[in-house]
């Protein structure tokens, strides 16, 4: 079982050691649900005050020009494009992922009959919104297992929604292999990278998908419910519509023409005005992915990976690991089964180690390569296999039943 | 024509005269586009540091629970209501104005037949939405001068998209008067009162008005961008189905369930994680209005208009005043006409009176009545008459063309 020494020589060889002070960690705590709320990067909270103080407080509104606030949907999705391995031009920050999604099923569907299927083990919002969407359109709507979706991607499918990294297991889809099937038949998916971006490496326009959405507040650390984003490849803007064609969508918006004009690129797929203190944080925050290289990020989380789950292993016979351990196979967090997930999950929080659960039975710990370091899963784990061996988490009272 | 000694004798005896120091409203600057973006509160720049740095910062995830971020929507939604007129649990802050928009022609549209209606000098984002939703339901769609509604909201129309206060001119619509007719006819009308919420009093229960949308960057001072609201009268919430049918609208969204159950109440109209710096900025900002009388309020508002309407009539005779004098037949802000509005509020700006432009040939003035005094309208309108009697804006360079 690996140890302190191993640990702390991981930690002198990593690439990534100096972004840990990069971000406003509280002290006592092991934070292991950046997969679900990323930490706040210092320069955030600097950036926040500046636009509130400087930009709202002082220019008003001309801090639409003079800022350009206008553009910032456009300048934030040109950042988020490259974590994608899309073009600028093709993804913008707006709305919310349940949001976004409706948009671009509606919009991907619009275009030929057939049905909507969804995975049944997805993220609820994404099966619900796909639901709703298919009865709107009065088009048959099937829940498919996410391992049966290859199959599932016949003629009769007009889109599907499929999630990349699954939210309770990790478990990762392969894009270039359910994008070859569905080309074949003319079906479009609509991916939900939520689990994926920033933490994943990702090249979009090589594995041959044209449509996807995902959230800020994870591994791009954007903030609480920071605004989500939606990419539509540049030869199919023009050939989609938005449901919900807001002045933002206008191809000239200051002219307050009568009529709606789609905007010919991707800013057809803006609504209203945005939420600027919540967009400009992500602004923010995503200037800590500018000299990233992605694969050798996501090769730390294979070795955080790695260390986390040996010492599962060794310390914690009661816990199962379900998520896959070939890393081509999983995103950026490791799921444990116990029938007992919440009491466990409650009483590391006590003890200063913050995972999350998710009903009926997964506790789930967020491996975030930027702020965590090889030890610090060394002193997780450590505590994880005490409150294990010890039975603590048996004392533990579980109030309300929400744990976000 | 009243003068600075008629001025400062209202403000002496102005009851909202100290919330002018509760806004950090820079130097050398008359403010009269808080119809567009209302100013900065100071308490809501130290609540945005609060929250970044210490509700994200310090506590990360567990502030959905001990913040309760998850209630947000909900417990601003309440403070809302109290504007509104109608009752806690009837309206939730979340979206854009346009979304919500698009949810509510949607859900009223879906429970009957028939066509869907729209002003045709309404801000153009209420005609597209309106416009694209009737396209998606296959319903017809008709664009109706605002002075025709009454007659448009007859028995084949399903819905009809309203704004109360025009954008424009600040003609204001008599929502009492057009729902006893839409009653008679069994046709929803859905609110737009962007430009009526925390200027003009509103009694949306006394009116019978049982669906509205808004936003919260004018007069409630929410920030740029600020979250958007709506409102679905009680009796109604269970009737109506929201297209968007995201997790945070489900009965128990918490339980992950397999099958969308939409909440029984207000919820069911959430999508997705809401922009919590953005919301909880807006939450700040609206506790201005706690111990503010409408009424009271709109009589200030009065006292600007008349003040402002006199002295520009005595002032500029070249500018017309396209607002209705009758202040029950108008919001909160003034339209002056000229054929070189642009170059006149740009001549403006850089003398410090900051109005703003709609094309093609109308200069805006918003009269908050929290953040002006009578003595800045004196002066602004002093101002204004220097610029129109030297001929200043005739020297002025547009640029661009976006006036925002």
């Amino acid at each position: 079982m690996p140890t302190l020494p191993d640990a702390e020589a991981l930690d002198r060889a990593d690439p990534f050691a100096e972004f840990r002070d990069r971000f406003a960690l509280p002290e006592g705590v092991i934070y292991l649900d950046g997969n679900s709320l990323g930490a706040l990067p210092r320069s955030v909270a600097a950036r926040l005050e500046a636009v509130a103080r400087h930009e709202w407080g002082e220019r008003l509104i001309r801090s639409w020009n003079e800022a350009d606030w206008w553009n910032a949907p456009r300048r934030i999705g040109d950042r988020i494009a490259r974590l994608l391995g899309v073009s600028d031009g093709e993804v913008i920050a707006t709305d919310s992922t349940s949001v976004n999604l409706f948009k671009l099923i509606m919009a991907a569907a619009g275009t030929r009959d057939g049905a909507i299927i969804a995975e049944a083990d997805n993220f609820p919002t994404d099966t619900y919104v796909a639901e709703e969407a298919a009865r709107l359109l009065g088009r048959p709507f099937r829940l498919v297992a996410g391992s049966g979706m290859v199959d599932a991607l016949v003629a009769d499918v007009a889109a599907a929604v499929i999630t990349q990294v699954n939210y309770r297991t990790a478990a990762r889809a392969d894009i270039a292999a359910l994008e070859e099937r569905a080309r074949r038949h003319g079906t479009r998916i609509v991916w939900d990278l939520s689990h994926s971006i920033g933490a994943v490496p990702l090249d979009l326009a090589r594995d041959g998908a044209s449509l996807a959405v995902g959230c800020s507040y994870k591994y791009l650390n954007g903030g609480p419910g920071a605004p989500a984003w939606l990419y539509v490849a540049s030869a199919l803007q023009a050939k989609l519509r938005s449901p919900i064609a807001g002045w933002w969508g206008h191809a000239d918006a200051f002219a307050f023409d009568g009529q709606y004009r789609p905007a010919p690129d991707i800013a057809r797929f803006l609504g209203g005005t945005q939420p600027m203190l919540s967009l400009l944080a992500l602004e923010e925050s995503l200037t800590l992915f500018e000299r990233v290289d992605m694969d050798r990020l996501w090769a730390k989380s294979v070795r955080l990976f790695d260390l986390f789950a040996a010492r599962i292993e060794a310390l914690c016979p009661e816990l199962t690991i379900l998520t896959p351990r070939d890393p081509a196979l999983r995103g950026s967090h490791i799921a444990l089964h116990h029938p007992d997930a919440q009491r466990i999950i409650t009483a590391l929080i006590e003890r200063g180690v913050i995972g999350d659960y998710r009903a009926p039975d997964i506790a789930r710990f967020g491996l975030t390569p930027l702020t965590l370091s090889h030890a610090d899963i060394l002193y997780a784990t450590g505590i994880i296999g005490d409150v294990m061996a010890s039975g603590a988490w048996r004392d533990v009272a579980i109030e309300g039943g929400r744990v976000t």
